[in-house]
């Protein structure tokens, strides 16, 4: 990996339509009850792109059209979304109506149905309005463009839109990599996903991209937990456009590292940005493992920390309960030696040696009342390093979950 | 396995003193406020024993001094038991004070140190104040045995006493089996451990105690989940003193499925009655998974669906909230055909060839208001069987564990 230079990656205002050739919409139309529920994002040009998809064995209909046209074409040049209902656990029925959804986006787009990519977030288990969807995509092909309606677009019980943008340089060329998520845990009545979307105009070869991809999902968004739950329509998707002229991006090219670590970016905002808009959630929690015996197993540990109920309820209660985070190390599958094993809390040392140290109980509060939490754990067993991202537990998440139909 | 006559198993009234040759007592010593703190159970004889162990990797002390002397001896005549204080996470003084409280309890009884159990539970990172223990063993000696006291010394956040026992017959001779618990979940400030305590005067062989202990507690205490975590000093231990006079027993033995079956009965009763008890749970909810590739499989299932925030949430809020069981099952590490699978609660079929199906929601909402909830799954990938069993997860668990220092 290079060393990447401060400046080379900048961080600027955008949203998924800034990168050249791009353009994302958003409308009503009635699925919810007034908020925006049908997004679209459409690529002047086929752009070269990837998926990663739901690990549940109830893959949602759209998954499964989506899934199958990507591997027939490896080229986008739309992806349809709707939010409310998620054509999840709908059957034959469903099936037919996410391949309507994509051959209507189709049409209206003068493109070939494999080109499209479909997507829905929402209530398990009902049909979607189909009379409403494709009034919808005829709507969105005059709809305006811009202004973040897409990203209102995607959201269920999401309570903040969340997208991030990046600048970098390849070839001489700027290059700009954007994202769009939504997602606050498999939530609300049954009201599931995560979904990613990323655009970028930089120039990119299609399995290089899919592997990017999937090595980067894994140390993001597959790093977050709000409530432990996954979702039948989780997915993430980047698309590539090329418009940014840059030669075509592969491992083999020497400013690959640089692409991939902004590509990482883009994701670990997104998801930061899911987990801290949690159900309920007042706090984001940050878990960050040091000196594991690989990154697997770091990866492993500091998702159990940011897992634990018992830790999530102690963050809440801004509580340094360094025996609830000591537990859920404890327990995880990772390679662990007591004696060896170092938690920290905003600079403290909580345990070291297989025992409690002396700490100020005040500062440790203070800390914790801060919106933003990480915890430092050192294993000393090698040398993987890992981050994992969760949300506090609270009161507001029981209410959301056990009352909504009331 | 034979067939086991509905009345060669019979539950009846009693305590861990109940089978011959078993004494049991608890005291108040100061190590909680106002509560009895330290418990014995003693063997008239040394009694045959097996234990199972915490799988967290910072076991705590007396689990270290109970498993090395068992593993040289095979036998107890007693167990030592405090709460308030879990003697974990407190390095070497720690490993000290767990084998002066064994070597304390052996003078008293006048037997061999490596013939006492020691345990422990209660906050972890804190020392014991040995000079209660001494005193309190000490005290022992003439303590009133019975009434409960031993059940009620081992609690720590429990709002109730667990107990079981069982009668059965074996070559013509009566056996009883009884059990105590404590445990509402991995909990308070960092209040730990699920502990189970068996008593028997059946006549057994240490090896095939151990190896009954071992299967059973796959199929009953490691089936529970209050909270997902794993404590430093969960211990589940059987005496067998033989003092029933029966023949010894062993696989071999052809009313060794008897046995066994009533050693799981007592086992699955202290399982549940801790499950029920969780932190804030105001009920017992059961998941019975039927079906699986195997019974592995079938308890993978079973334990995703009782472990789920949202089908706990659901539960406490009486939603038939079939999405969210669908969507645990869908994310078991278990082969799930999604077109296969049945989910069943009180009667009423809520989900099968991966479509909702129509129900009474008023019918299902009345049997969520009853205190024990049986969700039943039906695979239809093979013969696999299991269940497992939680709590609703409510206010009080986060009002518990987010407040409780202030």
């Amino acid at each position: 990996m290079i060393e990447l230079n401060e400046k080379s990656i900048v961080k600027i205002d955008g949203d998924v339509s800034s990168p050249k050739g791009f353009e994302a919409k958003g409308i009503h139309i009635g699925l919810r009850y007034s908020k925006k529920d049908l997004g679209l994002i459409i690529s002047e040009v086929p752009a070269a792109s990837a998926a990663v998809y739901t690990q549940s064995h109830f893959q949602a209909a759209p998954l499964q059209v989506t899934q199958k046209s990507l591997k027939k074409t490896g080229k986008l040049k739309g992806v349809i979304v709707n939010s409310a209902i998620a054509n999840a656990c709908t059957g034959e029925q469903g099936l037919k109506d996410a391949y309507d959804m994509q051959a209507a986006c189709a049409d209206m787009l003068g493109t070939e149905p494999d080109y499209i990519a479909v997507s829905s977030t929402g209530v398990i288990g009902e049909c979607l309005d189909m009379d409403k969807i494709k009034t919808g995509i005829a709507q969105l092909k005059e709809a305006k463009a811009g202004n973040g309606h897409f990203e209102e677009a995607i959201l269920t019980t999401d309570t903040v839109i969340k997208n991030t943008t990046y600048s970098l340089t390849i070839d001489g060329k700027e290059i700009l990599i954007s994202g769009a998520a939504k997602g606050s845990g498999m939530i609300h009545p049954n009201m599931a996903t995560m979904l990613g979307f990323v655009t970028t105009d930089a120039n990119v070869e299609q399995e290089a991209l899919q592997n990017a991809l999937r090595d980067i999902t894994d140390v993001t968004f597959n790093q977050i937990t709000v409530d432990g739950e996954t979702s039948t329509n989780d997915m993430v998707l980047v698309m590539a456009n090329g418009m940014a002229e840059n030669q075509a991006l592969n491992e083999e090219h020497p400013e690959w590292p640089l692409f991939k670590e902004g590509l990482k970016l883009a994701c670990e905002d997104l998801a930061k940005e899911i987990a801290r808009d949690g159900e309920g959630a007042t706090k984001l929690i940050e878990a960050k493992v040091v000196g594991a015996k690989n990154n697997l197993e770091a990866g492993i540990i500091a998702k159990k920390i940011v897992g634990s109920s018992l830790v999530k309820t102690a963050v809440y209660g801004t509580d340094a309960n360094w025996g609830r985070i000591v537990g859920a190390i404890g327990h995880s599958a990772a390679s662990v030696t007591p004696e060896e094993v170092e938690v920290y809390l905003g600079g403290q040392c909580l345990f070291k040696h297989n025992e409690p140290q002396s700490f100020s109980e005040e500062e440790a509060k203070a800390y914790l009342e801060q919106d933003e939490i990480t915890i430092f754990i050192q294993m000393n067993e090698g040398n993987g390093e890992a981050a994992a991202w969760g949300c506090d537990l609270t009161y507001d998440y029981v209410k959301i979950n056990a009352s909504y139909r009331t």
